[in-house]
């Protein structure tokens, strides 16, 4: 088992990574207090690993009563009316302030759970067990929660942390293809903004990560999960450094939510955003045509999509990103790639027609 | 005018208290940070002190945008569907990270817009101006925000501090009669749970203050609100002391909630829970009963209830406390009068025959 750790004083946690962790009980019992928990899961993820999750968490203790609540799958119901059923169980329970809540599915999951924890009681304990790819490299760690407006994406939220993060690289055998390459998405990304080794070793083993080889899939893990606890210890609240995590996510966030959510899987988006970004900082300068070739090809290899869908427009791009959580007094700020492989920067500081054009070149009208 | 901290460390915020503050433009805008304000007020008070608060966060600033939501006015509206409208505006005004929310109205408008700002891309600076006696001295104070599920009050929410609170005590002025004797409950607590001298105060000066006479309210508020300070700066996030500022809390929420959100104002309810706590603390042997009847006669001489309403009995009493914030471990916790005047505990260790009585002494089934 690997253990990373994320620096944050007195909200400081582990993150345990590898096979079978699911199975060892007193992984999750080390960092449950009360006498209640609340797992929140979804109708896909319930029959796969539910049942060994309830047992994990009772094993050789009579005492702790564990409930559930399973709601529906995909993005499209991470929104304010089906958080309300996490409450509304939560309530009609009996869950107290001592309780934990338990994220056991993908990002949605991990993600409204959070921010129910966060907010039920003004705050109770949570966990997290991400069960796709892409919330074990990414969403599950660092304490972004949250859901969905309809205008745009995670506008509602908390940074809220977890008591740990258990990351069974087991559940992975059970994950479509598709959700798999979503995930891959965010262990690109992490190379291109601060990782040039790591996006080196992913040329070399895409093929066998796609392939689910177990030791390749635990090190993307792990050094998925080093880079972002080093970027979120540094800035817990986004300040600063923190947003580069964001490569290629507004425009992503503005597919999303153009398209409608669930239309495309959160790394799918991430995907295209990211080839749009590297597009915008060659246009620019401030990437060499090597490197967005690099990129470009690494991100094909994923079977990942590199251009927004036909029905992404200019003008549903523009009044998308004028509402990013990035616009700071009006001005849209970016993640762009500038210098060699590994680096970024977050800037307001960019040349709008650059933008124009990437928008331009990308969409159909 | 006066002013009081909230020592929170880098939380820390000032609240000002004087008549005629809104008329002062420099107190407001110098905790407005970024070029966007958005005021959330409700039907009642949008038509007295609206225009005059845009007007302060204007004056003299020609490049800030103020927007506003106005909801509709009650405790029974203190729900997740009305908070929505608030994140609707937001986004529909594209308010950004360094944006203000600003809270105009009484405890109700408080809370919302409170855990709006706490939510709203994770977390937007906001500002309180309580036009309530009850916001006044207790709701805008601290940083409790949240709002009602059917099953319990406050259940959903955040701890998140206000940038400033400013009291502009002329407000008061327009406040209906029952809606100042509600916040005189607050008012009569902190004498009950701290404070001796000020209870006596309030002994003598109680006729005054129910007639508005401007320097009685203005030290009423500035007490108060140095109780709540002082209490709040220790203990932030209620792990302990701070729960004894929801003396006769716990039997008002089930009445608030029993009887359905704005039956009663909260300080109604309030202070019926407070004479069935200290009926309870009195058949412990806790307090004599000279304290006893001090605290009823005050409550009685502010106009307010001091028992339940009849339709309230034992089962609906006990079946809302059980889903209480402060059970724990399935043991539910009362703030209980204890010694002599100006003295409590909370606990968990009571007898709870002594509770049965008290249920039984004031319901009618």
């Amino acid at each position: 088992m690997e253990r990373c750790i994320i620096n944050l004083g007195d909200r400081s946690y582990p993150i345990y990574i590898g096979p079978g962790l699911l199975n060892q009980p007193e992984l999750l019992q080390r960092h449950v207090k009360g006498k209640k928990v609340l797992v929140v899961t979804n109708t896909k993820v319930a029959p796969l690993y539910l049942d060994r999750t309830i047992a994990a968490l009772k094993h050789g203790r009579f005492n702790v009563e564990v409930e559930s609540v399973i709601l529906p799958d995909g993005e499209k119901y991470k929104d304010l009316p089906t958080l309300t059923q996490v409450f509304d169980k939560a309530i009609q329970t009996h869950m107290d302030r001592r309780c934990t809540f338990v994220a056991l599915g993908g990002g949605v999951i991990g993600d409204m759970c959070g921010y129910a924890a966060a907010s039920y009681l003004r705050g109770v304990n949570f966990i997290q067990i991400p069960t796709t790819l892409m919330a074990q490299v990414d969403s599950s760690v660092g304490g972004k929660t949250g859901v969905n407006h309809p205008l745009g994406k995670n506008m509602i939220g908390a940074f809220y942390q977890p008591q740990c993060v258990l990351v069974d690289t087991d559940t992975l055998n059970t994950l479509p293809d598709r959700e798999l390459a979503s995930g891959v998405a965010e262990v690109i990304k992490y190379g291109l903004i601060r990782d040039a080794k790591f996006f080196e070793w992913q040329e070399k083993n895409l093929e066998a990560l796609l392939a689910r080889d177990p030791a390749t899939l635990a090190y993307a893990v792990k050094r998925s999960c080093e880079n972002k606890a080093e970027v979120v210890s540094l800035d817990e609240r986004e300040g600063g450094v923190r947003a580069t995590l964001n490569l290629g996510h507004t425009f992503g966030h503005a597919i999303e939510a153009g398209i409608g959510y669930g239309g495309w899987l959160h790394g799918e988006a991430v995907a295209a955003g990211t080839v749009m970004s590297a597009d915008m900082s060659l246009r620019m300068g401030w990437i060499d045509e090597t490197l967005f070739n690099r990129a470009l090809e690494l991100l094909k290899r994923a079977n990942l999509p590199v251009s927004p869908p036909d029905s992404m427009n200019i003008q549903t791009f523009k009044s998308i990103m004028a509402v990013d959580k990035k616009v700071a007094d009006g001005l849209l700020r970016l993640i762009l790639l500038k210098g060699s492989l590994g680096n970024c920067v977050f800037t307001g500081e960019y040349d709008p027609k650059a933008l124009d054009q990437t928008l331009s070149a990308f969409c159909k009208s």
